[in-house]
């Protein structure tokens, strides 16, 4: 069963030559990350965080970039069912497998660089970063700072995630948008909620913005609501959209992503050029989940200390609260940004260094080669800590690394001992309260912590 | 507390003469009304199916309407938290607030009809309805046939109300807008369930109609979802208005109110007049509510005959088939009143009778009078049957009947022997099922049929 | 020949009910207004001042209102060729001839007072011109005060015109509103000179209003720019409209209606009670002009006084600062409404007494009875110059009172000799400088001033 | 006096790299072409074809691009008043001078091709022409064909560009859109006609396009009216932009250049591949100007045949029967591009040669050495005769080869004497006619034709 699919959103407009470009060789590596990419958004609306699984479910998938006189269009074989409604392709899918074909082939032929991601001039990674915003047309609709980030777990339990919602929703009624990572749980939750919040602020044009990844996408799936969907060459560029694009953060609970996302946040806010940075950071979740907030407290204040704390704040059970602390905030965003000239749009100003923007690989020996110690100026400490993280998270979902995991053991993360020790303490509580994979399946740590 | 509140979505453009008429003797019947749907529509989100505790629970609360010279504006007096954000009322309840500004007091100064519904020429209620419905401004925004008016109980079990946001969904999904009667239960769950069909398919102009009347909104306040809210003089107008707005009808489960619906929508389609006209009508629910279907199917087959029987078809646990039926059925609609010559905003050409239109008064001397027997005319036993459910509906949950029902007793509903046995199994199945009034009460039935 | 058109801008949603009663019997008065006022619209573009000219050239022009079920149509018989391109009617001629409905028809069934012009309550006067515009729908699309109102006569010389032009084009580029009398001359002028200085700053919601009655609209068809046209009933609800609705005031050259405009406007300003109100008002023209303006100047110092002078400034040959102070004033307005809470778009607190509202139909008794002396109050003195105007305008213009004076000989101005002096003076140089006619025939005057 | 001016309608988000890459060495060739062109669109209005003129009153303007946080902005110094409103700079200047700047240099940055305009792949240049299309967002626009061509000189009597005005108001009339070379004469009048046409017909959103190329915006610098600016790097691109975006073309009287464009489309339409493409070609102009066209038909019929007659049709002194022949046509336009899958938005499957499209720089020695003569295929012989008007043209107008005209003697044009005499003729004729430069100065050619 073949389907032909015309553009909608974007790449309405290509020469010929761009779509020639667009074809690909069926072998190539290109080809078999974009096929992956656009079957998970097919398949949105599925739960399930593991892309193998969804990958052999539709093995006769296939999908083809055809050179139409008028422009481009996608020929889908066996495409799974749910994405039609009386043969008809739903109109967000259908947007959202064109911004896949944007941001993977678009770019890629643009930048070639998702397989050679060697290291780049700094300035340049953050100009690159720019122009996928831009060429998705992410930075033209902004009128004021509105865009709260919402970073926490895709695994998480029914009170938590009523509870982003909530928060979602309270935000919503305060003419906020919302920006997470697109996939289920606490990237689900506060869009969710926001609607209803819209809806009864009659605002229609809200925002729900899902930043992604190529080798994350399959794992979580853009959940159905996000309208504008961005997939980003790598984990690195991918957070370093979310900080420049946001204009506030809110952390739900979480396991391995979410920490590294807070510290790469936290290593970022500490650098002497952004201190007077203004921008909102609360920690949050129900009631039943303070003691989780307090451990990530711990963590942080053992390891980066009372300077990193005083980054964000803990808020337990008031989703109002939270919600006012970002609306509040906005305003001093403005100020701040209007002060030293940086645009609302795009955060230019923020100092992100090397360690944060080049690209991480995990492979066994990079991981044991990081370097993890007390005597580490903490924004590097911090950046370690997130490449240590991040490897979970790789280690956890991706295919590739799934596999590197079952053939080479796990990951050994190694370092001063006493640091190990908060490693271990903090990864087992995520590991006991089935953070790291949705519930169902017993989990196996892909890392050993050695100490 | 005193917060004022400026116009929003309508009545912006007031002269100072219309001002000044707006406003009212406190104590005059139209002020009491006036200040009954306004604290109802405040209410929204409250789960209540009885006007007076909700407004027992808000005696202190007050409204005025201001003359200022750049227009109307609201004063409340105590209103519901609820209704504000940080101070901000909601967008949607400030232009609830001034729907029902426009609809109870503009209204009745230009008909002067709410206090004194005698019988008036059957055509101009028509063209009371059509200037109603023009002066809220509903008749602009349509651009083909798409209306589905969703009908049912507000007291529905877990499942039903499942499956009529799984209807709503498939009904979004093919861009179809919602209009139902704006309380909970099957009022609100094809909206919610619509909203996120509607967000897939990127539509952002849905509409979410909610038609109430007077005594009726503050026992089922408008949910949280419409965005086009108006309320009709009374419920024979407010019926018109669904038939004559709606392009296509669906009857969830429910108790005595559904069943008044379904019997005047039968009584219309069966005067001959109407025998052409291709609305569809579907009764659906999920497999477990499949013999609720059977004992109405019943019921009209037993009273109304074959005949009634025709005009709409029952389909169970098949959400996808429903929508699809009102979806194709669009076409022959737009085909119908093209050939005709009808509108496709207002049904001019349909046939309603005198006796469907007239207001009927529910009290014990008039269920009383209700002649209800078989060697009546089909559409005459239909309009009468209809009236008696009515009061049912009056008795159950709106205050003034409420009342009248603890002073007098129940009402008496007398008739054909054979035919009373059948409202009462039908009466009691209702009640057993608890389709009237929500569960955590014990329903005392407000009516004695007689046999 | 006949055509058929669909009613566009307004009136497209109308009752059975009143669609019948738009149908008009076509020997009634009502009905050789509204066909005089129709065809006046399908003819704009004719160069023509005489509507008795008009009519004789198209007596087998017919219009009928029909009675679809889908709404109103309009049945054309024989209309000018010039309104239709290739057999399609022009849009903004369509929209014309509804507004023509929307103002003779609807409006006459509503307050049923074309006929009877009788007293009329000072506060309702303003109530219906209020409601006629909102009607119109022209109070909607206001953002702040930006509406100029000019002035000034339908025939003009060619270098007047193109100052008139001028000064549109200055306006224009100061994202300014122009509303006129909808007439050739100094009513064309500033309107096509606005479209290109709005078109320079891509203003494309620039409006173009209209305001007209039913014994001029003939006489001065509206030129071919105007996007809002409006038929007020008689010429005093005209000028309170022009009055309420603009913001700013720009007196160009003109004969006795501008005369009637002026004095109409100094009449009120000087009331007490409009003391403080800072509507810019602006008498301009080319240095070849110049003299005229002087004339003006001298005949208010020696009728209404230096008070009355003091409302006014003249400029000449200066579009530049004619435009600048507009566009400055329009601050001094925004200030000047909020402080007193009135609205911007319609100036409720302008205070207008009923000799001002009052409608005065100039018949031989009428002129002759005008009190016209020194010791009068200023306002009531300008009031009664301004009749004397309108008189003079009627016997030049409109077909009835050129009736009256063919038989009854001109029309006779008394009173005071120095006053009468004066406006003969006046008189005669507006002859002279052929301001009463198009050139191209022999003025015969309408009007002999006794003393 | 330095004023600095905020990007509008493109440019407005540009990574820092990109704004860092538009800044340029105030020496270089680049820079003086962007001032050049900068300055022209801000003397917009200036009735000149001769640049040199031009740039000497405005020795002391400067311009810079500044890098500022939050994006670009402009540094003007000394630019000339005109250009702005009470200190504002006019929207449509602002608009075309962010146009200049994305045209010129930001293009230029992405193909240095402006300086180097070697040989390239034909496709590729086809492709350079959709891109800058493009990136000046005009192709998004488009609904159907609807976009009319209108080419003919600068330099016309008064009655042809009254003529020019009736044809572009019968075209708006008939929702048709305006497409010219941007100057004055017959590039102004069709766009002023429809903008009058466009108003009647109450269509907003119409398109002004400007095709220009930056060695003839200083000689005929951008109307007023122009909505749409782009500046294609040479005048083959710019040729072909005309014929791939049209829909329709109407040629009025003109010089050189007019012939260079008809020969152009002829060469085109002449080839087999593009037999069966319907675009309207039509000649038209006053019945003074029958002569006119007498002569070019003759020229055409004496050089490229009886084949390239049947190309176009001439039309004399009928506005409305060319109009309406050019809105008959898009159904054809669009039928055709349908069956052969072919864009409304770009005409893709135009087949032009190389021939075309490279481009011809006008030396003394590529003039000598052109090839004209009867022997030649027909296609090619319009190639070269185009090439040779294209160099008059260049003589006539742009500054650079003025100046080489001044030291090196007139081109020489040479070949088969027959044909020499037969472009003698048409030449002398447009010099007697003052077609080729802007009467008041006595034009002294800048050819010899050799025979």
């Amino acid at each position: 069963m073949k389907v032909s699919i015309s553009p909608r959103g974007s790449m309405e407009q290509l020469s010929q030559l761009e779509v020639s470009r667009l074809q690909l060789r069926v072998h190539s590596e290109l080809y078999q990350l974009y096929r992956r990419c656009s079957l998970a958004v097919l398949c949105a609306g599925v739960e399930s965080d593991n892309d193998l699984d969804l990958f052999s479910a539709h093995q006769d998938f296939d999908i083809n970039v055809l050179q139409r006189p008028r422009g481009v269009k996608l020929e889908l074989t066996n495409p799974p069912a749910k994405a039609f409604v009386d043969d008809q392709i739903i109109s967000g899918t259908q947007e959202h497998l064109f911004a896949v074909l944007r941001d993977i082939i678009y770019i890629a032929n643009k930048y070639d660089t998702l397989k050679n991601r060697e290291a780049k001039i700094n300035e340049h990674i953050t100009n690159m970063v720019f122009d996928i915003l831009r060429n998705a047309r992410m930075l033209e609709k902004l009128k004021g700072p509105n865009i709260i980030v919402c970073w926490g777990g895709h695994s998480i339990n029914q009170t938590e995630y009523m509870y982003t919602k909530e928060v979602g929703y309270q935000l919503g009624l305060r003419a906020l948008d919302i920006c997470t990572g697109c996939g289920p749980g606490a990237m689900k939750g506060p869009m969710k909620g926001a609607t209803i919040g819209h809806a009864k602020q009659r605002i229609k044009s809200a925002r729900y913005i899902g930043l992604t990844e190529p080798s994350i996408i399959a794992a979580e799936p853009p959940n159905q609501i996000v309208n504008e969907l961005l997939i980003m060459p790598d984990i690195e560029k991918r957070l370093e959209a979310f900080v420049r694009l946001g204009h506030g953060i809110i952390i739900f609970a979480g396991g391995a992503g979410t920490a590294e996302e807070l510290l790469y946040l936290l290593g970022i806010l500490l650098h002497p050029d952004n201190a007077e940075n203004p921008i909102p950071v609360v920690l949050t979740g129900p009631k039943e989940s303070a003691a989780y907030f307090d451990e990530i407290d711990k963590f942080i204040e053992q390891t980066l200390g009372h300077d990193a704390q005083q980054k964000y704040q803990i808020i337990i059970d008031d989703p109002q609260k939270v919600a006012r602390i970002m609306s509040n905030a906005m305003e001093d965003v403005k100020h701040y940004r209007r002060t030293i000239g940086d645009s609302y749009k795009f955060a230019w100003a923020l100092k992100i260094e090397p360690e944060f923007q080049l690209p991480f690989i995990p492979t066994h020996e990079a991981v044991k080669k990081l370097k993890l110690s007390f005597d580490m100026e903490k924004a590097d400490l911090a950046a370690n800590l997130r490449r240590a993280f991040s490897a979970i998270v790789a280690g956890n979902v991706k295919g590739d690394t799934i596999k590197l995991i079952k053939s080479q053991g796990p990951f050994e993360i190694n370092g001063d001992p006493k640091l190990m020790a908060l490693m271990d303490t903090l990864l087992s509580a995520f590991v006991k309260q089935q953070r790291m994979k949705l519930p169902g399946s017993q989990y196996i740590p892909c890392y050993k912590v050695l100490n």
